[in-house]
């Protein structure tokens, strides 16, 4: 394997936390996001900007923003999630990097997470998106239940490529295919992202798997195969999806990164830093979390012939 | 994903058990070991014939093999683990079906488990093979530590491939490559499974994988994917090696299988009953096993567009 640089975006902090039945106190999430950031990973999704009263746990992510901005220029992007108009404007206003917004495949999960069925949450994110490249700031857009809901079961893989093409129609073409309820396997992550990447020449694919069925890591080498750049993980496999019936964690950052080490690629992202948030993260909530490598330790770099 | 039956070895009362401290009732593990075989699985590993007094866990697998074989023919293939001559004495005795053997390509790893170096061990192994093939017992030899070792670190591709060339030019084409520490990469899977592949056109090849760093599941969908149509797996992903210093579990017999049934495969096989059986053992020993789906449950028929 070679080629393209592999980006990293860390969502932890707003995956994996939502999921969290307490409030993490900000100083600890900076620090754990300080850290993240300092390894070298490229993007990090501090949090959402959702009604407090809806989701508790990131009711800080405007003062996150603020404390994670000030001093030094950080090293990595600072990245959120929007839902809604009113979270936009918020997002804008306290200086978000990078926007991330997208619309469920599934018919009944768009309407449980927003409120409108598929296509009226397609046409709402479009504008969503515009305002934000209005503002200058890049912006990502998903199919989330892009291989399978865990209220639907089976998406048709037509319904998924009609939703990226109404992005890219639209001038937008920095996509992710999530796998929200970890339904994906490797033939179908091969056979999506690739007519997913085909629609137009400047389209660039993020995946973002769950590993509820234990194929997160497999997902990820058949998205990498097929030109998949960039990949969404959490720390220590912390997550899931509070809309969904059933969704695990996301894949491990520190696992996925590992992989990624053991064949050659992002030599410079600082390990073992990632492990000790692992650790300190599976500290803080007192259990033992999904990721491998944060508990066996990383290869040691002599055994990576 | 499609042509060749994919074949299924579960190797759980054996590379599973070998690893608990306490020795499991010969009663308890005759019924884990029919229910996998009721499954429908190929292959069962049901211990090894080593001496007693070195893995007490497995002394009673002579008997096991006695218990299984009464009353009507088993479903399932019976194969046992031989390390040397006395063991290979006594399994040919009690009528097990197929006798797995093999050496490690780590030199250290091979004098730790057999009192041999490398060179040595295979010539051993081969001798061995044949006394089996004279006895009409066919045999399955692997290389062990074939990704790296939890000793030396990496292991030179050559030295693998000089030793799976030995046994085919011995005439024994039915191969194992055994990632014992869990080293193996997705690509390093590829690369090495193609080239033993193509040592002679007759020759088959399985995989053992340990998930020691999260990649068992991406490795076997490299394995899959250059031809690799045998796979060696253990319940709920207990196991380990008790002679390396470090190896987590191989990859879990029913997270592969509803793995290969979401791809189109296996579709014969009752996962339903391989996720009970799992439940069982995690019962007995009393703690959480790596496997996930056994804990998550399989995803439905209708989820598996």
């Amino acid at each position: 394997m070679s080629a393209p640089r592999i980006v990293l975006h860390e969502v932890g902090p707003r995956d994996g936390l939502q999921m969290e039945p307490g409030a993490v106190p900000l100083a600890v999430k900076e620090a754990w996001i300080r850290e993240v950031m300092a390894s070298g990973i490229d993007i990090v999704q501090v949090g959402s900007f959702v009604r407090p009263d809806k989701v508790p746990q990131l009711a800080d992510t405007d003062a996150l923003v603020h404390q994670l901005s000030a001093g030094e220029p950080a090293r990595a992007v600072l990245s959120a999630l929007v839902l809604n108009e009113q979270g936009l404007e918020r997002a804008l206003a306290c200086g978000v990097q990078m926007l991330c917004m997208g619309a469920s495949a599934s018919e009944t999960h768009s309407r449980r997470n927003s409120g409108l069925g598929t296509d009226d949450a397609v046409r709402r994110i479009i504008a969503m998106a515009r305002r934000a490249q209005d503002a200058r700031v890049p912006v990502q857009l998903s199919v989330q239940s892009a291989f399978g809901c865990g209220f639907e079961g089976p998406i048709p893989e037509a319904r998924v490529v009609d939703i990226a093409r109404a992005y890219v129609d639209a001038g937008l073409t920095r996509l992710s295919l999530a796998d929200t309820a970890g339904h994906a396997t490797p033939s179908r992550v091969e056979r999506l992202f690739d007519t997913v990447l085909r629609l137009a020449p400047d389209v660039e694919c993020t995946a973002h798997f769950h590993d509820t069925y234990g194929l997160g890591m497999a997902n990820v080498f058949a998205a990498l195969r097929v030109g998949v750049t960039t990949f969404e993980t959490s720390f220590g496999g912390l997550g899931g999806c509070p809309f969904t019936k059933l969704a695990a964690g996301n894949v491990a950052t520190e696992d996925v990164v590992h992989a990624l080490q053991r064949e050659g690629l992002r030599a410079d992202v600082d390990l073992a830093r990632l492990v000790a948030v692992a650790r300190a993260v599976a500290q803080h909530f007192g259990r033992e979390l999904p990721g491998t490598v944060y508990k066996t330790g990383g290869l040691k770099a002599r055994s990576a012939a």
